[in-house]
């Protein structure tokens, strides 16, 4: 169990918050879905446990209520309050956790974040999927296999990711498209794409959630990151991210999105190194990163 | 601790399940207010646990956004769907039974509800609160003492009920004001008024609140009821309700309010009965219930 500083009642108390928790859960009783039940059931006692233990006031629970009103109240079509509340307490990434339990070697996954989009442009291997996104441009290659180390040919790699100015191409406007592509692994399982060296950028910090944050001193930014889904016939859906090695962000990161299996080592290559397809980076700085992708069979 | 169905996962899952809560908690280590820190600390551990607890699936997940955003769309400055939310998981009353932990013979509270307003008229010991509300007329009288058995004088004593149509003045029109009322208690702690004999009535149940509750085979109503407020210098507050024994939803009342304490014998009287203070109901069957009162010390 967790630690908890649970003030010590009376047993008369005790037995009056027992008999309330017993009641809210037997009211649940009589759905017709059992799993619709068994959730309630259990929110139901995690969240009695949760104002029994820290001894919610009245302040405090109207406080929260008022919390989760603003939240509904910024939250529309293009602004999701509540999953921004649900990155920034962990629950997105826990939920993300279970469900895609360690498998062998398995490439660890993490959250989805808003900003794919679907039909996005395919390019070919070697291809460059920023689209005139700026940004340090960055080689991007490995394999995937199977946990049994089988090459998958034609898996179907979705990336995208910010720009230099820590924006994906629908913050921009919705019509735009850059930094994002998806492209098929070769007969060996092989892929490689140039895309841009990943920078950081903030979670939206202006509303409820930046408050919250502010309150607890926390950062609203993200860790470096560039997206990936993957998606095989027969095998698990994979959606991570990769991070950058040394950024100073992967301990604090908004949304607890790094786990150390996905950090990698970009490298930089000096002004002039010759690139891995001839590409012409007119005389630019450049870096490189090999991600080696494992899924798991499908349930 | 309360039963929990927690599927077995393998050590190396659990430990990445650990890990991530781990890190959330220490997340909220630099709060500069140790209140706040505390509390979100608590609120981590419990909402990972849920997550854990049931294998929360993306799509539940999606669910619970969806829910909590509706909540928020449908709330305004005259409808509050989060706090009917907390009322239905019994959230509400469990933080009213935290604030008013049992000592002596107190009285027990119950839900503030919504319908409570400041300014009620004042009517003197005997008076009626009708107002013109329509409802069976009903004596209600009692003492009110301290936990030593000492009478309290000049308590100030506010009620407040919804018709026998099931509505409170407020929701026909803001300008209305009917059955509710203050009064003091005399010099002997008692106090005596005519009010209605309380009618169930439901909770606002179009919202997502009310769809759960239908999901899960819950019925919105509430069981019947008086609103009480007493306060009375160096005294807790006490806000609760009295129910009415044999009242068919004393087992689902859908807030949870109803204590076995709290619970009154509201005897009707036949036709023509002689009332207490000679008040001629021109014949109409009416009832009395008698309510003592036991407010604790303020702490
Ligand atoms: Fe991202
Ligand atoms: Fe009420």
């Amino acid at each position: 169990m967790t630690p908890e500083n649970t003030p010590t009642v009376s047993p008369t108390q005790a037995a009056r918050e027992d008999e309330l928790v017993d009641r809210v859960v037997a009211s649940f009783d009589g759905a017709d879905d059992p799993r619709l039940r068994d959730v309630l059931q259990s929110l139901t006692r995690h969240l009695h446990a949760f104002v029994r233990d820290v001894r919610l006031t009245e302040d405090e629970w109207n406080t929260g209520i008022e919390f989760l009103t603003a939240t509904g109240h910024i939250t529309d079509d293009r602004r999701q309050e509540f999953i921004l509340l649900s990155d920034v307490l962990g629950a997105s990434m826990q939920t993300v956790t279970v469900n895609n339990e360690a498998r062998g070697e398995a490439t660890e996954a993490t959250v989805f974040g808003p900003f794919f989009i679907e039909d996005s442009p395919e390019v070919a291997i070697g291809g460059d999927i920023a689209g005139g996104a700026s940004g340090q441009p960055c080689w991007v290659e490995g394999t995937v296999r199977t946990a049994d180390g089988k090459p998958l040919a034609g898996a179907r790699i979705e990336v995208w990711e910010a720009d230099d100015n820590g924006l994906y191409d629908v913050q921009y406007d919705e019509e735009r498209v850059s930094a994002r592509a998806h492209l098929f692994s070769d007969d060996d399982g092989r892929y490689a794409f140039w895309a841009l060296t990943p920078t950081p950028y903030p979670i939206p910090h202006d509303g409820p959630v930046g408050s919250l944050l502010a309150a607890v001193g926390r950062s609203p930014m993200r860790a470096s990151h560039l997206h990936f889904m993957v998606t095989a016939p027969g095998m698990r859906r994979l959606v991570t991210h990769i991070f950058v090695r040394g950024d100073d962000l992967l301990d604090s990161d908004s949304v607890f999105g790094v786990k150390d299996s996905l950090v990698m080592d970009f490298v930089e290559q000096a002004a002039g190194t010759a690139t891995p397809d001839g590409r012409d980076l007119a005389g630019a700085v450049w870096a490189r990163v090999e991600f080696d992708i494992v899924l798991a069979d499908a349930e």
